[in-house]
């Protein structure tokens, strides 16, 4: 097994032109960066990390089931959502499972490492990749497990939640358990058009991944979790791997974040109108867009090396061709702040057009008086 | 499965009598507590905590590598040694182990997920659960991996290096995965003469698990790591479960906690005292206490609830009935600062001798003068 590609790598050393610092674009995190709130708890909290974490997490769970207004038998928390993806799988030791391609790598490292099968239903690149009735056909008996990840990654495209309730509906017949990503849901401005979470009740067959890392910053800290109304689904998930997954300090950052409802709020504001202004740079320069909701975009670029040409600028954007079913002319980039996003469309018309504009980055520059 | 009970559950509610406080010796954590070099790193990085972490730990591998002056990539650091332990499994994914008995829970819970059979060796409860030749005649072709603690959990049982070279030696020979849990070596006085560091390079099928949760205190944060000369099964090791297992805050600490060479020594020495002290203790109680070497004792009590009569008093010890080979009468405890070995000891003589001294708790005792 070869590791796939992530994005987010700031760590390793690059050489940059004198006084250019890297900014990254790969990694699809808050550009608000962590909570005050989530920072202050952590250091607080300081003197409970000497003892081991709680493995039954019931503080931060009680405060999840808070949130959503769920029992927390429902919830199950991990060292990230990757690290709940792991678990599900091993607990589950699927033989055969129902992917979609482009999705997020994760998924099939799990199952593969638990020696599954992959059935992978290809989304249709015209349609914008978008899922169709094909999708819903494939999920059939003999698959045990299904993947589907809404917004989803890459594409940023979400499906609503009435072709999602079909997928329930789908699985539930066909008796295949459906784990539904929605770890970037929450910067969604209608989240509630597209979330499964209110059917949550009548399906015990769907587990809902969630994250704290994207929407609070918390990338580095990890903190994760699956919401299922099938208990003992939950309790399988947190008694297969190691007892204490979730560190303390995570906990104590996570029931911190939950409080920040209008951080949320102001996020969601905040990346609708930065991903279109984002989107329109982008889509100025002849580039093909995709119509993507989360914080981030997809795009395909006329020239297959952008994001090694974008490096060499210290602009990380993250470059597509390891995904199953796209090549080296598909990127991912985060939507942050303006100055950052000027400053990748910039980059970006520099690399297309073979110069810099006069303007100096950073500055309101000539091709956005055309947006 | 069901998993398995383990120590350091200072989280579930217990009615304890006015003014009790908890106090835990169910973990076997440092009594110093964490250094406060280690909880300076944890608040000064906090700015780097919202990218993603470096999955590859570079910096952390580096510090650990100019530690025990060995290269970086004979190393793989996880979300604690519970965490490299399934990792590695998962990447193996033996079909039969050799464990003895008893010993940490943590390998069968893996191994058992993995598919693997387990062979278990019980060690030979009248000579002090020591290992013998029987142990080294059990490895065998046909067994794919052994786990071997040292010094082992929970017996406190440390092996001399000269007996764990044989075992390396039997290992290779078989073509046996040998891993070895080092865990709590560094709580010895003579590390040197019990850790198979100095043999790691001329046995590449071997693996030693360290942790920084026990000796830093660090148990919430969750760090841990193997060394192996073996550089394909360290990348294995890396490439298996998820790409961030070790978050930021953990790698800093870890960083920290490893300039702290006089921490150590002050802890070895703190330990060699109150290990005796309580052991002396326990012993004038008519307690069959076992030679224990690490942070904590194993011994077998006159009556099966112990634990149970011992929590109502607001103690909590670990109840060893649970592991394979043992029975309800055995119990282990953590090594404490005196006022806290002094308050066990005041309890256990509550208990079996049915009433308690007159002196006030935490004062000297009246048996305190026999020892």
């Amino acid at each position: 097994m070869v590791k796939k590609v992530h994005g987010g790598d700031i760590y390793t050393e690059r050489e940059l032109p004198a006084g250019v610092e890297l900014v990254d674009f790969s990694a699809n995190l808050n550009p608000l960066g962590m909570p005050q709130a989530v920072k202050d708890a952590l250091c607080q909290e300081i003197d409970t990390y000497q003892s081991y974490p709680d493995p039954q997490c019931r503080k931060l769970r009680q405060a999840i089931g808070r949130y959503y207004g769920i029992p927390d038998s429902w919830i199950v928390c991990g060292n990230g959502a990757a690290d709940v993806i792991w678990r599900l799988v091993l607990s589950r030791k699927p033989r055969r499972a129902l992917l979609p391609a482009p999705t997020f790598s994760e998924y099939a490292e799990a199952l593969e490492c638990a020696g599954c099968e992959l059935c992978y239903y290809d989304l249709p690149q015209k349609s914008g990749f978008v899922p169709d009735e094909g999708f819903l056909d494939a999920v059939r008996p003999g698959i045990d497990i299904c993947f589907f990840c809404n917004p989803n990654n890459p594409t940023g495209v979400a499906v609503e939640s009435g072709w999602i309730r079909r997928l329930m509906e789908r699985c539930q017949a066909a008796g295949v358990l459906l784990v539904l990503d929605e770890c970037f849901i929450d910067f969604l401005e209608e989240e509630w058009r597209y979330t499964a979470l209110p059917f949550l009740r009548d399906f015990p067959g769907t587990i809902i991944l969630k994250a704290f890392t994207k929407m609070y910053a918390m990338a580095g800290i990890r903190l994760g979790y699956a919401l299922c109304a099938d208990e003992q689904r939950i309790l399988q998930i947190g008694q297969t791997g190691q007892a204490w997954s979730v560190s303390t300090p995570a906990a104590c950052c996570g029931i911190a974040a939950l409080s920040q409802r209008d951080f949320v709020e102001k996020t969601k504001r905040f990346i609708a109108k930065e991903r279109s202004f984002l989107q329109k740079g982008l889509r100025s320069f002849g580039l093909q867009v995709y119509e993507g909701k989360a914080n981030y975009l997809f795009f395909k670029a006329p020239v297959p090396n952008l994001p090694q040409q974008l490096e060499r600028l210290g602009i990380l954007i993250r470059p597509c061709g390891n995904y199953r079913g796209l090549d080296d002319y598909y990127c991912r980039v985060a939507v942050k702040g303006r100055e950052d996003n000027v400053r990748l469309l910039n980059g970006v018309r520099k690399i297309l057009k073979g110069k810099a504009d006069d303007e100096k980055e950073g500055n309101e520059l000539g091709w956005q008086k055309q947006l």
